[in-house]
């Protein structure tokens, strides 16, 4: 008779440890960050700081960071501080722009700045601050770490660009949809991450070593925040749950349900995504189909197998605090969603 | 008796010196920019072509390339050429991003690409080309040159700024007006010129020079541009005539004819321009006035005086055909529009 394997109850990890860990090192880059995003001219640090200090987690700064910590660098790190402000002032500019491209009211539980300066002033201000990103990764002197950003910033947009183009196509394939987030979301926590180590110096096993870590903690993170949005309050995430299915946004959990209930519900997904006829019944109906379907737990399962390969490219580093707490951070970007 | 002083007739200038000479390095450079435009992603070397294609006269890369050769580069000028095309898309992002702030409908001759294929994906394939740009100059392993430009992109975001939240105001200084056009047009000529001398690895003197020449034919450039939207026709300007004050955008021509009709037009230009109610037949007395009160000659006056300075600063430079294209083109600059 084989021997009962019983399954060990998941990590649900922990955000906390990183960013205590790191709170000396983030508190230079806030003070980076609030100085350079000054202008004289007055509505910019304005805009910006609406967005900027709303704050949340800042993960990605946390990780550019952490990968400086985790290869080994002690003392002052000036070169991985300028990449972390850069690294938020890129994410920030793309936050500006996207919420303009998508039209959404509610960014890190504010109003979008859009709606209350215009949408010309968040183009704008995103310009402005995407600008100041490469002149604090200029000001390190080093080039690799300024090509891993800009080649990351291009990818990005055109993540952003596929997703516009074919958000709304029901017949996406798992693949493509892999893609998109993988460039839209996943690659800034990859270029985060290796342009840290970079900073600091660290070997190419390193390198390499936080650059897969940064991918797949990247794509789990979207994963679940995909599962989040039909099932997360406001509060926790910052925007309105349903925003996807409401702005007709095909994410991995439609995929599935739309997937499972083929040749039954068929009407209903082409009346909603395809034809793009939504009302806030069709939102509960869809959350139905989306967690009746099992399409939420299958989106997270898939979360967790990217952090678990998150975790595992971790081994190449010395054992570490920092190293533990970017373990802990991956369990934590899917266990916020379940 | 004095003598009597006739004034020389003003040289009208020509740009198709500069476009001779440069016409084997601009192909290199309109190569790679067709390489660096392309994407998996179809839509982005569509609009991108759709901007680029429609040409006009490659000014910005122009500079780029003559600041390289008028400082003495022979041979191949690798990094120069790589930075040109980088300013070429540059240039462009903002165009993109700018058509959408001021929700314009023509752009070099076409139709503008928000109007065909919407403003979200002009916002996004700017921040591709922008990206893109800085991959170019990564490439070139020259932080300096980078510097400058990534300084030039948050200028040119402040300037656009500053013009949006200033520019219905008919109180608006000569000064501040002068700064707007400095940051959003001039800064990014200087930079262009900069960036290449500094590439081919000219001497200070040279590239102060060459910095101050584009800066001053930028001026010039600007408040040519500004008298052409009063007089010129749409197929000259690439733009429909009167866009500026159909915008209700307060330019030196405008400033100047409000100032001169003091106490005479005060209601017409409250009217159309703080309280933006505009007709056609508004832009027919605009004009008039703007002509009348010979705010179109005071401006072209102000703008020969920046290309008289464009071209002082060349004598910095060794005499040869670049230098002489180059002085050809500050005259031209204002020319086209007088």
């Amino acid at each position: 008779m084989d021997a009962v394997t019983v399954a060990e109850p998941r990590s649900k990890g922990n955000v906390e440890p990183l960013v205590r860990l790191a709170a000396p090192d983030m508190a230079t880059v806030d003070a980076l960050i609030l100085d350079r995003m000054q202008s004289q001219v007055p509505v910019i640090p304005l805009l910006a700081e609406h967005l900027i200090s709303a704050g949340g987690k800042r993960l990605r700064p946390l990780l550019t960071l952490a990968a400086a910590r985790a290869s080994g660098a002690t003392g002052e790190i000036t070169a991985p501080v300028k990449l972390a402000a850069a690294v938020e002032f890129i994410h920030t500019a793309t936050l500006l722009h996207d919420d303009v491209v998508d039209a959404s009211d509610l960014r890190r539980g504010k109003v979008a700045a859009h709606l209350i300066w215009g949408a010309p002033s968040s183009v704008l201000v995103g310009d402005f601050l995407f600008a100041r990103a490469f002149e604090l990764m200029v000001e390190t002197g080093q080039m690799r770490a300024l090509g891993i950003l800009a080649r990351a910033s291009s990818v990005i947009s055109e993540g952003e660009v596929l997703q516009l183009t074919r958000a709304h196509d029901l017949n996406l394939d798992q693949e493509t949809y892999l893609r998109i987030i993988s460039a839209k979301t996943a690659e800034l926590f990859a270029a985060a991450a290796e342009a840290g180590a970079v900073g600091a110096g660290a070997d190419e096993t390193a390198v390499e070593a936080l650059r897969a870590y940064g991918l797949n903690l990247g794509l789990a993170f979207q994963l679940a925040d995909d599962a989040l949005d039909y099932g997360g309050t406001s509060e926790v995430l910052g925007k309105n749950a349903g925003d996807d299915f409401r702005e007709g946004k095909v994410t991995m959990p439609l995929l599935l349900a739309a997937a499972r209930t083929r040749g039954r519900e068929d009407a209903f997904w082409d009346r909603t995504i395809n034809q793009g006829q939504r009302t806030e019944d069709d939102f509960r109906r869809a959350r139905e189909l989306v967690f009746g379907t099992g399409a939420v737990n299958a989106t997270l399962d898939t979360a967790y197998e990217y952090a678990d390969a998150a975790k595992a490219a971790l081994s190449a580093l010395p054992a570490s605090d920092w190293r533990e707490a970017l373990e802990q951070l991956a369990d934590f970007a899917v266990s916020r969603a379940a």
